[in-house]
């Protein structure tokens, strides 16, 4: 099955206490795209300006990325991010969002690509991600991710994304933001009572969370000793679920617990090296050993408790 | 097999956002002994004041634990915990700590105790853990808990329990504290070079990470909607695993997972209930239930992943 994502392009400035890279190639689109890439056939819509690189493209090429949406505007520039992470990694300190070219985007899903069934609806303006929306046809999957600064500048919008979404991706802190509750059990029944088929809470180096009306899955994190750059991770963990879901031959329960595996092992492959680099290189082989070690690192046998001697009978 | 725990029995006073107990019983002996006695026999070494009443006694008395040890002083006063905790449960904020009997104990352990295959050396001073581990002949496995307070104020006595000690309990502030690193990968290793043959870091809602020399296991919390009173986890997550360790024919990894989810499914009917409430009229089979829920919940398949067409082969 083929994938439309929606979502950046980008050039990255990143320093975190292990080096700095200067107009990485960065993005949403560029992690998920990647990563989903290694499963199925994927097609990104999207918006660069012509400073951007075209030896850059090579990559997407490489991986036999659907090119037909990205949108290159003359005289525009590209999304350029810079920021920088210090010890505590899961923090992301912004020095400067440059918009450019991305201030005007406006989604326009070339009219193959309105027939894609499974779609990632990239962290932007909900009001795009609606436009995306009442563009595609009939998609089986819709997947949406977003961030904090959504939930708080435009929540009824977002919620009308979710509404017409099947699976919410959030972070910890954003889950809380937008349910306004500390605990991410109450947070996540309160998510799937807007229609929602799953939510996802991801935790960084904690694993993440799945939740669906009547399963929960909770996955573990792949240890790592050392992280050089989390940048895209939640991306790239967006595209191998993605991925994953549209080469499978069926959607049940251990499907979609899969997924969340094979995502799981394509973020932590990402923050491994700066930008792209790792995720650029990355074999099959790979993929499948870390599947492996995620199994082996959390599985356990049945436990029989003997009838308990003491005490209440 | 038979289980020596040395720690506190006390009176506490506990406020959460769900209500407030007085004098209710509480000491990590107590969650500890209470815990591992449904899967065990249990012993306890520790201090109570003349104040401490006698019908508290029945308790441990009904799960047929061993008091001998505990040191019943006249005219003295039982240990005194006063604390509360907001909406965010993982932070305990202490009002008053009464040490009262407990500042002059010295663990003194009967004759026929000093053979126990088992030690649990609870929350206490470095220097009595040491003098403990005098009195013992020749433990199969002795599993010690700490706190910051230790590390930071007695950090080279506490060294010196850890050389000396099989498995160490941490949770992650303490190890990234007594390890002086962010990553709890790093933190272990470091904590196994000690010579410790396991440790094992508690991420309370994040459930626990244990490592050996060459295994890792990532085992999930039990989720729960609502926490009433945190107080005691950790201890009744130590009786669980000891406890279920005591009690299994041979230490393999194996074993020490399963011992690991039975403390974890311990410790989640503890913070249900105010003080030993829920503990006390625990049956067998709803501890079963809780262990195979926290393997269903927690458990995938194989992955298998097909050869990537794109990109690098």
């Amino acid at each position: 099955m083929s994938i439309l994502m929606v979502g950046s392009v980008a050039l990255d400035d990143v320093r975190t206490p292990f080096g700095e890279v200067k107009d990485a190639l960065g993005g949403s689109c560029s992690y998920a795209s990647i990563s989903a890439s290694h499963f199925s056939d994927v097609a990104i819509v999207g918006v660069i300006g012509d400073d951007f690189p075209r030896r850059r493209l090579d990559l997407f090429r490489r991986h036999d990325i659907d090119l037909s949406g990205l949108q290159r505007i003359k005289g525009g520039r590209t999304f350029h991010w810079s920021g920088y992470y210090e010890h505590d990694m899961n923090q992301a300190h912004t020095l400067n969002t440059a918009l450019n070219v991305f201030a005007e985007f406006r989604p326009a899903i070339p009219e193959k690509l309105r027939e894609s069934e499974f779609v990632l609806l990239g962290n932007i303006d909900p009001d795009l991600q609606l436009e995306v929306l009442e563009q595609v046809r009939n998609p089986r999957l819709v997947l949406i991710d977003t961030m904090n600064f959504w939930i708080s500048g435009k929540r009824e919008q977002l919620l009308r994304v979710l509404r017409k979404s099947h699976i919410v991706l959030l972070n910890e802190a954003e889950a809380r933001q937008l349910c306004d509750t500390v605990n991410l059990q109450v947070a996540a029944q309160r998510l799937l009572k807007l229609g929602l088929k799953r939510v996802i809470i991801k935790k960084g180096e904690h694993g993440c969370l799945m939740f669906s009306g009547d399963t929960y899955f909770a996955a573990p994190a792949f240890p790592l000793e050392m992280i050089k750059d989390p940048t895209g991770a939640g991306d790239t963990f967006a595209g191998g679920f993605i991925g994953y879901l549209a080469s499978a031959r069926s959607l049940n329960e251990m499907t979609f617990r899969k997924a969340v595996i094979a995502g799981t092992a394509m973020a932590s492959f990402t923050v491994e090296e700066f930008s792209l680099k790792r995720l650029a290189s990355l074999k099959s082989r790979e993929i499948g050993e870390r599947c492996d070690r995620l199994r082996n690192l959390s599985s356990f046998p049945k436990i029989t408790i003997k009838s308990c001697q003491h005490g209440t009978h």
